[in-house]
């Protein structure tokens, strides 16, 4: 499913390509957030037009509201939402993380990179609070959050959960260990990670072949765990790398500064089988996405790009950190579009000062023009790092983006 | 600016093209009402899809927020949305009324047809309460909703608000009383309405001509009150019918019940000039759209079609009150699109149960969709009316429409 076409002279870097029954993904590609079955905002064509090649559903939502059962008796994910593309559905472990330990430390997936802006859909999930989740050898229990009532999500559950909604990818259920966790308890979480992801396998095997599923090619990825723990990184990585997954993801909590998650991807991807697509959970800023791709991920999701813009901050390239708020007393009357080398619908249509107005006053139809632009902005990026893999200059790509009132990178 | 094409035969319904500096409006036809210059959710690209031929924006609110000095130095209206076709501006003379004598007496523009559906954009204003608008000679002091500033709105003012703002065709200041006001206070309010009227029409010619103006074209229209009575009605039909507008709206209390609606129009339609274009303020239910064009109504403007789609009410025709929830149980695993026979987008691509899990879910991308199905379904709606009036068959058309399930019209 997996085709390295070329590996960067200078890093760790590929250019491959992800093959589904949807579709091929060219990577290294960024996976936009459709949290319930909807990029917020967007309609699938809107997708199409930004050239969003994947996206990630996750299956906790999903599984509570509409359920997996209306997604399957609908033909699956892709004939329900309309996205006919490749798609991953998340196994919810997050989720569990975000209601139970990120809850009780007050954290989300790295302690405090950067405060305030690695802001949860909900942020009282994040404040300190009592955890929500107990988690035992067989699964994790928790409550609903739509109606508070009781669930138990197994990691065979998950797996015919992820079966029903029928994406291209599914991950297995783990356990995501906060970045306050000691030694002690990451190693014996992330053991259980690896018991729940021999027995998603099994479960994932066991339905292979039935004809009731909604999509008969779907590939499973596990799950790398063991924190900011050099040597249960490794452990994790062998563990998993050779447990005979489609794919790896690396999951969890990836420390306390940018450095830790450097640390982490540093550690662990060499030990992973090269011939294997490898994805990293939750990361998507633009100086992270460097990083990353030079570490050798080939994809990665993020929240935050389609998060901030219905905040109402935009990508601009060259501006501090890549990108300006469109509230700003200063677009009041700025004739230009958010980016003036930008191709989006929004650039093509609308300017500063018409966007500063609609986020002002709330209106709906700025979150989809916001989000249309700092997707687009990605898939941009994203195409120009795989042209410079291609030919060998992701330094000098890296360099032109550090430079001028651009971030360190 | 107006031609009549056609006038039917067992009717006073007339087929038009009202002539802007922006494009040709075929009539009769409905006027999408886009507040703060954006029909919630769409952009001015989606309402080109649709077939949305003239939009109506509102001079309080932009007054407001971003105000009209923002909108012309953007070059106006049209430039400052990107929607570069006919477009209306409302006086504000509604919103002062709602802060006013509709926040005193409780009520919107009809006392009480729909209870629970002729809803506010923000039902806390019809509430009862104490007014925040003082009426005199001069014009209406009232508070922003936004910082509670104070604020004054004269004739004259208003005008060189909407002359900056630069719509196609502006509605003068006007005073809206309550269909719970007595004769006394209506007949006083209509002939302050009718000194207004004379201030506006003044004023706007002095403006005429201005070269820093956004649309030297800019039209007109006067405004009949009179509340549900017949001489007050008689003589402002008369009255401001006289004063040599560009178009003449109906606008004000129109009573108590759908029968009072049909008499104020039945009492005035008559006595306004034959060959000017009229246009019915703040109506548009699927009835009184065939009641208003009978009665010759070209053009009118209603926020419920594109409220009811956000709160998950559609239009299929030939359901009761050719409408349904999505939010309704039953559509959970229906895949079907909202109505076999629409071509729209939302038609073309989406099942009710993937619009019903994102209406339960709150997603962004219900309120477009739902919206730009509505809002397909009038203008399809007003084109099979416009052929009927072309082939003298409005009545066979109405009866179609009041058929089977649908309600008696």
């Amino acid at each position: 499913m997996f085709t390295i076409k070329h590996s960067e002279g200078s890093s760790r870097a590929r250019l491959g390509e992800l093959t589904t029954a949807h579709g091929t993904v060219a990577t290294p590609a960024f996976v936009a957030v459709a949290t319930r079955a909807s990029v917020k905002g967007l309609a699938p064509a809107d997708l199409e037009e930004i050239g969003v090649q994947i996206v990630i559903a996750n299956t906790y939502h999903l599984h509570l509201r509409p359920g997996e059962g209306t997604i399957a008796a609908l033909g699956g994910l892709h004939r329900f939402s309309g996205w006919e593309r490749p798609t991953m559905t998340d196994s919810g472990g997050f989720q569990v993380f975000s209601l139970g330990a990120g809850k009780v430390h007050g954290v989300g997936k790295v302690a405090s990179i950067f405060p305030g802006e690695d802001t949860p859909a909900n942020p009282s999930n994040y404040k300190q609070g009592r955890s929500l989740v107990e988690l035992t050898e067989e699964g994790a229990h928790f409550r609903s959050i739509i109606d508070g009532s009781e669930r138990f999500f197994s990691p065979e559950g998950v797996i015919e959960i992820e079966r029903k909604l029928g994406a291209d990818i599914a991950l297995v259920l783990d356990e995501c260990t906060s970045p306050l966790h000691d030694y002690r308890y990451t190693k014996a979480a992330m053991e259980r990670t690896h018991r729940w992801a021999e027995r998603s396998l099994s479960a994932f095997k066991g339905l292979q072949g039935d004809p009731g599923l909604p999509n008969p090619d779907q590939r499973l990825f596990g799950i790398v765990q063991g924190g900011a723990y050099e040597d249960l990184r490794v452990e994790s990585a062998r563990v998993i790398g050779e447990m005979g997954f489609d794919g790896l993801a690396i999951g969890g909590s990836l420390g306390r500064s940018k450095a830790d998650m450097h640390r982490v991807l540093d550690w662990t991807i060499p030990l992973l089988p090269e011939g294997k697509p490898r994805h990293l959970l939750g990361i998507g800023e633009i100086e992270d996405i460097f990083a990353a791709v030079r570490r050798g991920i080939d994809t990665f999701d993020c929240a935050a790009p389609t998060r901030i813009a219905r905040n109402g901050t935009v990508f601009v390239k060259g501006e501090r950190r890549h990108r300006i708020n469109l509230r700003n007393a200063k677009f009041r009357t700025d004739p230009r579009p958010i980016d003036e080398t930008c191709d989006c619908f929004t650039c093509r249509n609308h300017s500063r000062a018409y966007l500063r107005h609609l986020a002002r006053a709330g209106e709906l139809s700025f979150y989809r023009l916001a989000t249309i632009h700092n997707l687009r902005f990605l898939t941009q990026l994203m195409a120009e790092i795989r042209a410079a893999i291609a030919a060998d200059s992701l330094d000098q790509l890296e360099a032109a983006w550090s430079r001028g009132r651009g971030p360190r990178l």
